[in-house]
C-alpha cells in the first residue's frame, strides 16, 4: 500500500460534492458551504441532477459532466444511488471518495452487502474510500485548506491528526478543540471503515511533518495486529492519544478456562496500548487536557514537578494529584531554596510547592519561575494562580509567557476560576502555554507525558525462536479433532506442552492396582495419585486427589480408595483410571495461560497459582506474540511478585525459566492457531531449574466447522 | 453549644466593617462594597480611625463610636491591632466576629499564641468567631442578603451550604457555581478555625431548612470524632459532599506494626467518610458535577439507568462510565421496548441505550423520555444530545423540560459541544435539569447519588458492650511502662488480649529442656516451639520456629536445636527461652490490628494473614469505635473473603467469632488509650469456634512523656 494514495483524499486539487443541495441546513448544502467557507485552495464542483447552480457555483448533473479532472468526490446521495455514483466516479477517473451517506453495514446484513459491493467497485477502479456513514475529512494545511465536514465550526490550523470512529464525537471534538485554541492538521471521520481505517491514517501520518500528535477515538479495532505494528513505530516518533470506548460491552463468548474467565474484554485493549506506547485516556476531556500539553510543551525529562502557587488549597490539590499519578513533588535543590529565601517575602514558603502567598505579583512569579526553570533536578513546572483582589492576572500571564520563552522546560499553568474571570488567559494559549482550570487535569497531563517519555526511551524487546516438536503437536491436535474432542486435559495437555519443551512433572497412568504399583516404583516417591477423568474440573473438591504417597503399600491403599469410593453411580461416571505423578514441593505455584480476545487474538497470561489466581485474580496479560521484555514485565507486574523473588528468607525462584516458558508458549501459540485457550495450572516455580515443572494443564482446541 | 449562636454571624441585623477602606482594590474596600452591592438587609457601619466617609457611608473611628447595636463585626485591621479591636467589640456588645486578617497560626508559634489570646478575649465576652485568615461569610436568604467576602462575583441564591478551609478556593468555587447556575444559601471560609469549625457549621445547618445540601472543602480535621458524630446525623437528612485534600502529605510518624505500615494517611479519611455517609469526591469539578445533580434531582430509587441518545459514540462512553461506577444499563421492560418499536423509526435502537439516530427531533426525544419515565424498573435517565445540522437544540431542550415536569424521576442530560454551540442550554439549568458537557461526569454523579441512597437506607449498626478484665490489662500496661518497656510481644501480648476474651492458643515458656518436656506434655501435641526473643521480628526467617512437634523426644530435639544453633554470637543475642504453643491447623490465617491515625485516632484493621497481608496487602480499615455492621463490612470487604466462606469445598469459618473479636478489640481500644498500635497475627479462623485462636501478637504502648 502506498501511503501517498491518501493524498487524493487529504490533498486533492479538485473536489466534486455529489449530492450538493440548494437547501440550507441539509448535509449536502453544509458540506459545500464548509468547503467554500474554509477557502479550499482547489476547485469545487457541485453535482446535482436538478439544480444548475448551488451556493453561487455552477452545478453539474453527474460527475461525468464535470469538465475538469476531479481528485476527490464527496458523496451525499441517497443510499441506493451510491453504488451507481461510485461507478461514475470510477469512470471519471476520480482517485478518492468520501461517502457520507449512511444506511450500510451499521443497519444489518443487507446494508453490509451493499457496502461490500461498493467497496469492490471502488477497488476495481483503484479508488480509495473513506466511510460510508461518516462526517467527512479536513486538512488545514495552508496550501490545501479543505473542510468537507458538515461541522458548523471551522477547525483552527494546527499539528494534530485526528481519527474519529464516531461522526458525532468528531464534530464535538473539533468545536471543543477550537475553544481551547487547539488546531488540527488533518481530521477524518472514518465511519464504517469499509476501506480506509485508522491504521491507514496512522501509516499516512507516520512521517508526515504536518502531524506531530495523533488523537484517536475508537470503538473497535478492525485489525488490531496491524494497529499494534504501526502504532509501535509511530509512537516512537510522535505521541498517539486514544479514547477507546466500548469498554464494558458485555461479551458473548463462552469461556472454559481460567485464563478466559479472568480476561475481561478490556484487558486486551489495555495490554495492546501498553505494548505499543499508545496513551489511553478515559474521556474526551482528558484527551484534550493531554493534547494541550503534548502539542505545545517538551516532554518532561523526569517525573519531578515543581509547583508554584499563590494559594495553599490549590497547591495541595495539585500535589495530591501529582503523587497519585506517580509524579514526584520533590524538595528543591539547596541553591534554589537559598535563592528563593533571599528574594521572596518572609511569609512565602520556599519548599515545593513554592507558596508565594496571596500578595505575590509578577515579580514573585518571575523569581520563582526562573528559579525552578534553572533547577536541573526539576523536569516540569506547574504554575498555579488564583486571582486575588489586588493583583491583575494579565501581569502574571505576561511574566509567565516571558520566562517560558527563555527556558525549554515543560510548563503547565492552572488559573483557577471560570474563564471570564481570568482576564487574558487566552494570552497563555496564544503563547502555547497550556492553561487548566483545575490542577488535577494538569497533573494527569504531566503524568501521561512522563509515561510517554518512558515509552520513547524503552529499548525494544526481542522475540527469538523457541522451536518445539511441531510434528508431535500437530499429531496430537489432529487426532483429537478427528475424534471430535476439543478439550485436552491432564496428561494429554501436558504431553503437548512437553513437545514444546515446557518441563512437566513425570506421570504415568494405571487402570489396575498392580499396574499402579509398577508405575509408581518406576516414577519414584513421593507421588500424587489422581482420578483420571477429564470431566471433573476440581478433583480435589470431591476427594479425587491423594497426595504424599510414599511407598507401594500407600499406592495400593490410595488406588483402592480412588477407584472404589468414587466409582459409585452410573457407569459413565465411574473412575477406571488413575494418574500417578511426581510430587513437587517447596516451590511457588504459578499459572500460565492463553485465551482469545475477540479482536486482539491470543492474550497470554501469567500469574500466581492456586488461591492467588482463583481468589485474588493476581494475573497479568499481554498480547501475543511476546518479546523477552514483555515476558519480564508480565512476571514483575503481578502483585505477588515478591513471593517469587525470595520471600521471608526463602530462595528466589528461577526467573529465567519462567520467562523462557512464556516465550516458548508464545511460539507454540504462533505455530498452532488451532489452540483456542489453555491453562498450565499449577506450574511449580522453584529455585532450581530442574525442579520447575508443570503439574496440570488444560487445552481447548478450536472446533473445526 | 447553642446552634442559634451562629445567627449573630449568618443572620445579623447590623454589621460593622472594622478596617473598611476608601481605597479601591483593597480588601477593606471590597468587603464593604460586597455588603452594599449585595444589598444587605440590615445596617452596615464602616469603622476607620481616619476616614469620615467610606463608599458614601458615614464611618466611625472605633466600633465604640457606632451609635447603634452591632451584631457582627468584620475585622480587616492589621494583625497587631486585632486583639485590641476584638476587646472593643466585646465592650460594644458585638455577638459575632469574622476576622479576615492573616498572620496568625499559619505563620508559626508567635502567630498561634496571638490567635489563642484573641480567642480567649472573644470567649470571655461570649462572642463567636470565624477565622482568622479567612475570606468571609455570606448568606443569600432574601431577608438577610449578606456578602462579607471580597469575591468579585456575587453568589446566586440557592440551598447549598458551603464550608471552605481555603479562602482562595472559596472564591473560585463561588464563581464557578454561579456559571453553573448553582446558588449558595450560606458560605463560610473558616480560615484557621480558631473558634468556629466545619463541625459547628454542620450542626448549625443540620435542621436549617434553607440548607439542603452541604459542600465541604477540607484540608484537615480539627476534631474528627465530633465530625463523625455530627456528619452521621446530618447525612441521614441532607447530603454532604467533601473534597478532602492533603491526601499525600508525607506523614512523619514512625510505624512499628504491620497495621501501621499498611495504613497510609488516606485510609483513615476514606474510612471516616464511609462510616458517616459523606460523599467524598476527588476534585472541585467532581464536587460540582454532583452538587448540580443533588441540588435539583430526586435521589434515584435504584442503580438502573436508561440512556437516550441521538449518536452512538457518546452513548457508548456513557455506558462505559455507568458500568465502571457500578451502575447498571439494563434491558428495558418488554412493554417499554414494544412501545418504542411501534413509534420510533426503523433504524432507531430500542435497546438501552436507546439510539434515536441523528435525525431524531423533539417528537423522538419526547416519546423515548416518556417511555423510560414510565418504566418503573428504571431509576434514572440520562438524555444525551449532540446537535446535528438539521435539529434545533432549543426544541429538544423544551421537550426535556416539559416531560420532566410530569415525572418525578432522576433526569440528567448531556449536551455535547462547547456551551456556546448548545444554544439555550441554560434553559435546562433554569429548569433545574442538570446539563453536562461530557457523559462521564453525568455517570459519576448518578453513581454517587445511588451511593447516597444506600447510605440513607442503611440501618445503623450497634456497638454493644464487650467488657474484659480491665484490672489485669491495666496491670500489664502499668508494669510494662514502669519498667520502661513499650513493646509487648508474643506471650505478653497474648496474655493482654486473653484478658479481653480474645481466644488464644495455649502456650508455655521453658528455659530448660526438661521443663520444655513437662510443659509440652501438659499442653498436648502437636506443638510449635519458637525462640522467645522479642527483638526478632521474623523468627521463621532465621529458623527460630519448629513446627509439628509430636512427642517428648521431638520436644527435646527441637529444644536443643533452637537453643544451641541460635545461641552463637554475643551474649545479648543468645536464646535462653523457648515458647511452646498448641499447633493449630486447617483454618485460615487472619490478622487483626490497630494503628493510630494522626487525626482520626485509632484505625481498626482486619485482613487475611500471612502472605496475604504481607505481600498482597489484603486488609480493610475502619475508624474506632466499631459497630457490628462495621465489623461485618470489614470482614466482607477483603479481596480474599471467599477463603473465609468455604473455598473449594472447605467449610466456612466461624464469622461470628471474627466479628465478635473486632468488637472486643474495639472495646479494648476504647478502654485503654495507652495502647498505640497492635497486631494479632496470625489469628486462626476455623469452622469451629473452639478452634479459632490467636497465635501471635504484638502491642506497642504510648511512651509516657
Amino acid at each position: 500500500m502506498h501511503d501517498r494514495e491518501l493524498d487524493a483524499i487529504f490533498r486533492p486539487r479538485s473536489i466534486a460534492v455529489i449530492g450538493a443541495s440548494t437547501k440550507k441546513h441539509t448535509i449536502g448544502r453544509e458540506i459545500l458551504h464548509s468547503i467554500i467557507d474554509f477557502e479550499f485552495n482547489g476547485k469545487v464542483f457541485p453535482v446535482n441532477p436538478k439544480a444548475p447552480v448551488i451556493h453561487s457555483i455552477k452545478a453539474y448533473s453527474t460527475i461525468l459532466d464535470v469538465p475538469d479532472a476531479v481528485d476527490l468526490a464527496i458523496i451525499i446521495v441517497p443510499r441506493d444511488h451510491v453504488k451507481r455514483v461510485v461507478e461514475q466516479c470510477g469512470d471519471k477517473g476520480v482517485k478518492g471518495l468520501v461517502i457520507i451517506t449512511a444506511g450500510f453495514k451499521e443497519t444489518g446484513p443487507a446494508g453490509a452487502k451493499l457496502e461490500q459491493e461498493i467497496l469492490e467497485v471502488a477497488r476495481s477502479y483503484g479508488m480509495r474510500m473513506i466511510g460510508p456513514n461518516c462526517f467527512g475529512v479536513l486538512n488545514t494545511e495552508p496550501n490545501v485548506q479543505m473542510d468537507t465536514t458538515f461541522s458548523k465550526v471551522r477547525s483552527l490550523p494546527g499539528r494534530i491528526g485526528f481519527v474519529s470512529q464516531s461522526g458525532a464525537l468528531g464534530q464535538v471534538i473539533i468545536e471543543y478543540a477550537r475553544n481551547l485554541g487547539l488546531g488540527f492538521s488533518m481530521f477524518a471521520s472514518v465511519g464504517n471503515k469499509a476501506d480506509i481505517s485508522g491504521n491507514d491514517l496512522l501509516r499516512y501520518w507516520q512521517d508526515d511533518p504536518s502531524v506531530e500528535l495523533i488523537l484517536l477515538y475508537l470503538e473497535n479495532f478492525g485489525d488490531p495486529r496491524t494497529f499494534t505494528q504501526i502504532a509501535r513505530q509511530v509512537t516512537k516518533k510522535k505521541p498517539i492519544i486514544c479514547v477507546k470506548s466500548g469498554r464494558t460491552t458485555p461479551g458473548a463468548r463462552a469461556v472454559s478456562s481460567h485464563t478466559g474467565a479472568l480476561a475481561n474484554l478490556d484487558v486486551g485493549v489495555d495490554a495492546l496500548f501498553d505494548q505499543c506506547g499508545v496513551l489511553r485516556v478515559d474521556s474526551i476531556e482528558e484527551m484534550f487536557d493531554l493534547a494541550l500539553a503534548l502539542s505545545s510543551q517538551p516532554i518532561p525529562k523526569n517525573n519531578k514537578v515543581a509547583i508554584i502557587t499563590n494559594a495553599g488549597g490549590p497547591a495541595i490539590l495539585a500535589t495530591d494529584a501529582c503523587v497519585n499519578w506517580g509524579l514526584e513533588v520533590p524538595r528543591l535543590k539547596e541553591t534554589t531554596k537559598r535563592f528563593l529565601r533571599q528574594h521572596l517575602p518572609e511569609q512565602a514558603s520556599v519548599e515545593n510547592p513554592i507558596d508565594l502567598i496571596a500578595s505575590a505579583g509578577p515579580e514573585g512569579y518571575s523569581l520563582a519561575l526562573e528559579a525552578v526553570m534553572k533547577d536541573d533536578s526539576i523536569g516540569s513546572v506547574l504554575a498555579i494562580f488564583v486571582p486575588p483582589v489586588m493583583i491583575d492576572p494579565k501581569a502574571i500571564i505576561d511574566v509567565i509567557v516571558e520566562v517560558r520563552k527563555r527556558y525549554e522546560k515543560t510548563l503547565l499553568t492552572c488559573f483557577m476560576g471560570p474563564a471570564e474571570v481570568i482576564h487574558g488567559s487566552e494570552g497563555l494559549l496564544q503563547n502555547r502555554i497550556p492553561m487548566y482550570i483545575f490542577p488535577e487535569a494538569a497533573a494527569k497531563a504531566l503524568a501521561d507525558m512522563v509515561k510517554y517519555r518512558r515509552w520513547v526511551e524503552k529499548k525494544p524487546g526481542k522475540t527469538g525462536k523457541y522451536p518445539g516438536d511441531r510434528l508431535k503437536v500437530s499429531d496430537i491436535i489432529e487426532k483429537s479433532l478427528e475424534s471430535g474432542k476439543t478439550r485436552l486435559v491432564g496428561e494429554e495437555a501436558l504431553e503437548l506442552f512437553g513437545a514444546y519443551r515446557i518441563p512437566i512433572a513425570a506421570y504415568a497412568l494405571a487402570t489396575k492396582q498392580a499396574e499402579a504399583v509398577t508405575r509408581a516404583e518406576k516414577l519414584g516417591y513421593p507421588l500424587v495419585m489422581k482420578i483420571n477423568k477429564p470431566e471433573v474440573l476440581h478433583k480435589t473438591d470431591i476427594g479425587g486427589v491423594i497426595v504424599d504417597i510414599r511407598n507401594a503399600k500407600e499406592v495400593k491403599t490410595a488406588y483402592g480408595k480412588l477407584i472404589k469410593s468414587l466409582s459409585r453411580g452410573k457407569k459413565k461416571q465411574r473412575v477406571t483410571e488413575v494418574l500417578l505423578q511426581q510430587m513437587l514441593r517447596g516451590g511457588v505455584e504459578t499459572v500460565f495461560g492463553m485465551t482469545q480476545d475477540p479482536s486482539f487474538g491470543p492474550l497470554m497470561m501469567f500469574g500466581l497459582g492456586g488461591i492467588y489466581v482463583e481468589v485474588m485474580k493476581d494475573v497479568s496479560f499481554k498480547i501475543h506474540p511476546l518479546t523477552d521484555k514483555d515476558a519480564e514485565e508480565m512476571i514483575q507486574s503481578v502483585r505477588g511478585y515478591p513471593l517469587l523473588t525470595g520471600f521471608r528468607g526463602s530462595k528466589p525462584v528461577d526467573m529465567e525459566i519462567l520467562k523462557e516458558i512464556l516465550l516458548r508458549l508464545s511460539q507454540l501459540v504462533g505455530d498452532f492457531p488451532e489452540i483456542e485457550e489453555f491453562d498450565i495450572n499449577p506450574f511449580f516455580a522453584a529455585p532450581e531449574r530442574a525442579q520447575c515443572k508443570a503439574v496440570d494443564a488444560r487445552i481447548i482446541l478450536k472446533s473445526p466447522k
